[in-house]
């Protein structure tokens, strides 16, 4: 998305670290009537999936999901980030790993809202190590759900979580592909 | 809003501890079709106040925010929760007390993005005790921004936030404003 890049290019600030911060549209900022023009074009490409969900997780994927939902008429649900250990029976439980703070937590969705009947489009705004994007997988696994597709607003090619969710048989789709990026150079886009 | 009113009566579940689950719809599942109806709703409410920014709190807040800025064509910024007391300089913060777990934490926003130049509508899910919103008022008084009002989707008139955050001389606009509930009785809306 030809749009996007330019954003990214423009608004985007690379720090050490490998951190690409977007907070001024993305995920802290939202520039909704940008992120509308990504909706329509996750739709554009699911399109013929009868998606009746879409799936996040908590924060910063919620906003864009809403967004795209809107073209599809479908509701969205987020994934909750949990510390609790004390898991209730009627919630789906995965495991996400963060490799910024090198760290475990569980992330949980409602029986009630996640099962065979659904066909799931997840949507998250970043695409790094998959780790995320695996857990809500699993989610969708363990409640019966099909994933129809995974869409990521930016991913960072080189950090493999594509290459992961798409070897679950998950179809993959960026808005941004990113095949590098530092200080010096900026980002090189696929 | 008679349509809010009419879907908290049939999928709201009340619990003990004043407990109203609206999570198949507003805060955990969000029905998005219904949501935007709920973001023209606030859009007519405050559409001559000229706001140009749309302040929320992660997480529930999210959804509803983004679905109630497009009809304005601005922003949305949500405040992000912090356990950290390490504050940067970079960043305006305010403290929320929360009821359910009795703990103090605080909520940022980046410098960057909230400014004298902003007039704000602040759009939450709930309103309650008020804390959040309050919150989110000082943020904005610590930037300078004018805040032209503040919208719930539901509001417990009964626990008095809303007439706090009036005293602080901010207009609220709740969409259902509940009067009493119980389990036995359900809800009464004022």
């Amino acid at each position: 998305m030809e749009l996007l890049e330019e954003k990214i290019r423009k608004e985007g600030r690379i720090y050490s670290g490998d951190v690409l911060k977007v907070d001024s549209f993305l995920n802290h900022q939202m520039d909704v009537d940008f992120l509308t023009r990504v909706g329509e074009e996750f739709h554009r490409l699911f399109a013929d999936c009868d998606v009746n969900k879409i799936l996040t997780i908590e924060a910063s994927g919620i906003g864009v999901a809403c967004l795209t939902a809107q073209f599809f008429h479908c509701p969205v649900l987020f994934a909750k980030k949990s510390k609790s250990s004390n898991i209730s029976d009627k919630l789906w439980v995965s495991k996400v790993h963060s490799y910024t703070h090198n760290t475990d937590h569980n992330v949980i969705v409602s029986k009630s809202y996640l099962g065979p009947e659904d066909r799931v489009l997840i949507i998250d705004d970043f695409l790094a190590k998959g780790s995320a994007m695996l857990a809500l997988i699993d989610l969708c696994q363990a409640a019966g759900a099909t994933v129809v597709g995974a869409g990521a607003v930016i991913e960072k090619v080189y950090q493999g979580g594509g290459q992961l969710v798409s070897c679950r048989g998950v179809r993959v789709e960026s808005l941004a592909r990113i095949a590098s990026m530092n200080e010096v150079d900026g980002v090189r886009f696929c």
